[in-house]
This record gives C-alpha cells, structure tokens and sequence, in this order.
C-alpha cells in the first residue's frame, strides 16, 4: 500500500483531468487534504452542479443554465446576423470583444472525415432550421483557421448560397503585435491574399 | 456576462488549486462539462471523503484513513528504528523504495526560526514521548537537505543523544545517474565529506 483508500480515490480523479499526469494529482491531492472544509465543500458542489445544470441551448447549442440562453433570449441583440462557432469557448472569446451584437450558433465541432465527422454529427441540421425560420441576413463562418474548420466553412457557406443568405467568413492574415518576420508562410501568403485597400 | 455561473464557480475552485492559472481552470472546467455524469460523481465524492475520512495517526502524525495507521499497527515492521520525515509525502516516497522497514514519525514541517516556526509548532513533543515509550534504538533524521531541514536534524539529535539512542542522519551526496560536471559546488563538497572506503 502506498496511499490511503480516500487518498488514491482523489488522486485517480484528478489524472483523468487533461494535462494533469500522477505527479500533479498527488500534489493536488495533498493541497486539497489541507483546504478549508468549506473550500472543499463548494469545489465538490461546483463540480456536481455544473453537470446538472448545465444544458445545451436548444437555439443555438451554446451550454446554458437557462433554456434558450442569456444571449438568444436578448432582444437588444441583431437577429438578422449569425456567428458560427466550433466550441462555446469560441463564443467566450467573441464575446470579450465586446464588438459583436449579433446571434451565436454552436456547432460542437467540425466535419472531419478523417475522423468520421459528417455534418449530421455536428449541429448544422439546427442552423439550417433556424435559418429558415428567423430573418437571418448574414451568417458569419468563425470555426478554426485549420483544415476541419475550413472544409465545415466551406460546407455551410455552399449550403447557404441558394437560399440568398450571405456567408462571409472571418480573415486571415497576421496577428496584431505579431511579427512578420516569424508568420509562417502559409498565414502570410493568406495575409497578402485578404489584402485591402488603405 | 462571459460563463453562466455554474460553470464560473467550476473556474473557481480550480483556480484555488496550486499551480492551475485562469486558462486552465477555464480548459479544466469545460472538460469536466463533458465528463461522464458517473465520473464527475466520483471525483466530487473523492473531494469530499479525502476531507472527510482522513486524520492523522495519534502514533506517528501520518495522514491515515485509520487511527493508528497502518504502518504503526504493522507488527513485522521494525519498532525499534524510527525514520523522523517532515511530510507525509516523504512516507510515500520511502515506503516507495521498498526497503525500510521501521516505522515513520511524521513532523509536518521544519523548524524555521524566520516564519516563526519552532519545536513545539511541529510534531516534535509527539516524537520525544514514543522515545520514552517505545523500546528505540535508533531514529533516522530524514528531513529535507536545506536549511530548515538540517536544522531540525541537528535539533532532534542534540535532544535524543543524552537518553542514549542514536540518531543517524541521511547520507548527503551526488544523485545516482547524476553528473558530477554538473553538481553544485556543496553537493559536492558533501559527496568528498561522506566518501567511503570501497
């Protein structure tokens, strides 16, 4: 025996977390033995309830504790413009900016044959009902600048096309406080691609 | 809003968690989202039985699902050798080597006159009365090699010498596979103290 029952119990669930390999789970393990009760306490209440009350926004797929979300419920939003996101990380990251006022959609993913990933396995059947239900004007393609979020732009954009619905998808190029010097070709040559009158 | 609260009290707690910034709290708590229910069960259960069902051992001071712990209610093991360790993560680590077979005392800490820690903050006073009690002839001083660690050592040492039983204190030295290119200037001058006839 090394551990305590109680001891390995945590410091097995805290090793299937990612990037937290047995090193790190017995040292967490042994912080939380030394927490205050109360800390523990809402840790392990946090963790149930994000489960249980957690949903998918059945709008848009964005997690939610309120069904349709804070965001698809808001009325001061534009309703006539769509961004389309992979993760509901994506939207946190759009929404920091503070820029955008329009709809999300979460798709929960993107094509990957590779992967067996068709556009059934993802939330595009949704964006297309509401697409046809809700006055939508624009719907811009914001999934990942790699080969899977490409393709499932590409999918959604020739999909949209002959309903008359414009599809726009965000640019590429270098990123701001970056270094020209350091792109990599494939986004510099994007860079000068998206090129744009001054 | 950025996270619907369940999730930002989630963030929470990790970011309570030693060495888990606000990014990988944020990575940390979306997997946990996407954990199976049982799981998430599981590990909010371990959190709080590791605090609920751990003590420490009236005998040596080790954390310990049983009060005497294991190792003191061993019989085969060794009672008359005492290895002294600051932590109960120094337990695992001997117990790790498979060799030892005394029994542990546990300070939880080291004498550090700086932050104001002496004798009697740490599991010291416990350690003088099972010298009284129990039948020792030896304990092994295995405190850290620092400052605080040799201070303990040496402390100890002075107190137990005049009942007669004898402290040794760990061996000082290179890492085995180590290089000696590599190793500092008292590492090495404690490996050429230490040396050994072959």
């Amino acid at each position: 025996m090394y551990y305590p029952e109680p001891i390995s119990k945590l410091i097995d669930s805290f090793t299937k977390l990612p990037g937290i390999g047995p090193k790190t789970a017995v040292r967490l393990a042994f912080f939380v033995i030394n927490m205050k009760d109360d800390d523990v306490f809402n840790f392990a209440n946090a963790l149930v309830n994000a489960k249980r009350e957690l949903t998918h926004c059945n709008v848009c797929g964005n997690i939610t504790d309120q069904d349709p979300c804070l965001i698809c419920q808001d009325n001061s939003r534009d309703n006539s413009i769509i961004c389309v996101v992979q993760d509901p990380k994506d939207v946190i990251a759009m929404e920091r900016m503070k820029e955008f006022r329009g709809k999300y959609h979460v798709l929960h993913g993107a094509i990957s044959p590779m992967d067996g990933i068709g556009p059934e396995d993802i939330n595009v059947p949704a964006l297309l009902n509401r697409l046809k239900d809700e006055e939508v004007k624009e719907i811009i393609l914001a999934t990942n600048p790699n080969i899977e979020g490409e393709a499932t732009a590409m999918y959604i954009s020739r999909l949209v096309k002959p309903s008359g619905i414009k599809a726009t998808r965000i640019a590429h190029g270098l990123p701001v406080g970056g270094d020209l010097e350091y792109a990599d070709e494939v986004t510099l040559s994007k860079a000068l691609e998206g090129r744009r009158d001054l």
